[in-house]
């Protein structure tokens, strides 16, 4: 279950960032197709995990900063563009998202492939185009978007997922896969919060390994819901996993042994904050949610 | 024709950049699939005027400059990857590319659409982390380049490109998608290369003026040679537009109308660079090669 102040916390800023997301596209003068799918994909939602870390990180380091919520549209943007790709006939092949169909099944293939890499293209603009950061900063963060949204981090996980799902993964492949696929993403807003917050390399590092521990609890708790959760809980059906035999947690330890690895990882990320000078609670409410959460 | 002094040029670059492609991509920790299929394309050749025109820029005002080639590889990325994506089923549905099969045809389409996606989100780390331009340069060159290859440049032109191919285009619309989808890059090259040169704004207005006159011309002698060359000189099939009914400038204005406006824009472009206190004379080879060349 989400506690009542995060639940207070993500919804401020899921207002802030929806507003955001399409602003700067709107402006664009671009081909209407183009800009429509764009912007209805990045309409289609979600509770912003992603925007709302590097929010978290700086408020629990007791700042606030003007750019934050516009490196959250940055790597909201290729989120975006992830899932619309993720989504084509070729990959996953998913005519519904959220109840809504997906982009491709709207705009057409060519479209949906042409707003995705217009998204991924212009989110690297949105954070050169930063009023309040330092052009030291700037580079560190565009370097590190490169790094965890590219071949060493979400596009890589997405190939290693492709060619996972024919074969049976070990531990440490599956672990892989969401490390780059999900994690990679996740990294990039806990390390852009501590870039914006001026933290400390050991300061920025004890948050890496946080947001590496909290990445893989969240894989792990999904995992998990697959299998106890109801389809009405999970708005998506329930034991897709077993019928589709997808190399899983459960699948690889047991539920037991899944649930054991999710308090591991869930103990580490909060024994990762506990050796900071934090001034809120809203990472350690994050990482509790992961766990707690029912769908 | 291409003068030897030209050629010469083009060809010390091809060296440098083919060498400088793919050293990069080889040492990453990437999924085997993925680094094959980013090489493959990115070895698949070309002229390699995008880098060539950086080198070009910085030639011409005297200089040089130890990242221009990093630029070049930026560039380059861009380019490939925009070829993958353009070559998919859903969009030109082309197998062959420069007699070799095209890349999703030799690693299946989900394999080629995330390759261009990393190579897309690789250029812009290429750009981050270069060692010899100060951080502002280096947020001016990655915001052009997320400018110029996105939704208002490169991908806008892709879309006008597929809209247009259903209808008859005006003169003006012909011109949008050109400038959008060949023109900005070559744009991003010429400004690219005036801002590792230092040049002050009125030198870089003048270079981009004389961007947009070269590569609208390089587009007008493409649609020229369509009808006027063989398919022996041209290595692709000749007649190709008039059989499918493509807007052209010939099409639209005549041989002879098509001729006079390139011979216009090749006078504005070397107008332009008369205007600039030029060393060297390899963007004027440039601009005259453009008119004359057979393939």
């Amino acid at each position: 279950m989400i506690d009542e102040k995060l639940n207070q916390f993500i919804k401020e800023q899921q207002l802030q960032i929806d507003k955001e997301l399409v602003k700067g596209i709107q402006q664009l003068q671009i081909p209407m197709s183009l800009s429509e799918s764009m912007i209805y994909s990045l309409e289609a939602g979600g509770k912003r995990i992603r925007p709302m870390l590097i929010q978290a990180v700086l408020n629990d380091f007791g700042q606030t900063h003007p750019d934050a919520i516009t490196v959250g549209t940055a790597v909201e943007m290729i989120h975006t563009y992830s899932l619309i790709h993720d989504d084509l006939p070729s990959m996953d092949n998913d005519d519904f998202r959220r109840g809504k169909p997906t982009n491709h099944k709207v705009y057409g293939e060519a479209v949906a492939i042409l707003a995705g890499d217009a998204l991924l293209t212009y989110s690297f603009g949105v954070l050169a185009r930063m009023e309040s950061v330092e052009a030291d900063s700037k580079i560190r963060l565009i370097s590190l978007l490169s790094e965890t949204a590219g071949a060493e981090g979400m596009v890589g996980g997405q190939v290693m997922d492709l060619e996972g799902e024919s074969k049976q993964l070990s531990l440490s492949e599956l672990e892989q896969v969401h490390i780059h696929k999900t994690g990679a993403l996740m990294r990039f807003s806990i390390e852009a919060g501590a870039i914006l917050a001026g933290l400390s390399r050991s300061e920025t590092a004890i948050l890496r390994n946080f947001a590496y521990h909290v990445g893989l609890a969240f894989q792990i708790q999904d995992d998990i819901l697959d299998i106890t959760g109801t389809t009405e809980q999970l708005g998506k059906t329930a034991g897709k996993d077993i019928v589709s035999e997808k190399s899983t947690y459960p699948a690889l330890l047991t539920l037991s042994g899944a649930k054991e690895k999710l308090a591991m990882h869930h103990a580490e990320a909060i024994s990762a904050l506990e050796s900071l000078p934090l001034k809120d609670d809203m990472l350690r409410r994050f990482a509790d949610y992961i766990v707690s959460r029912v769908n």
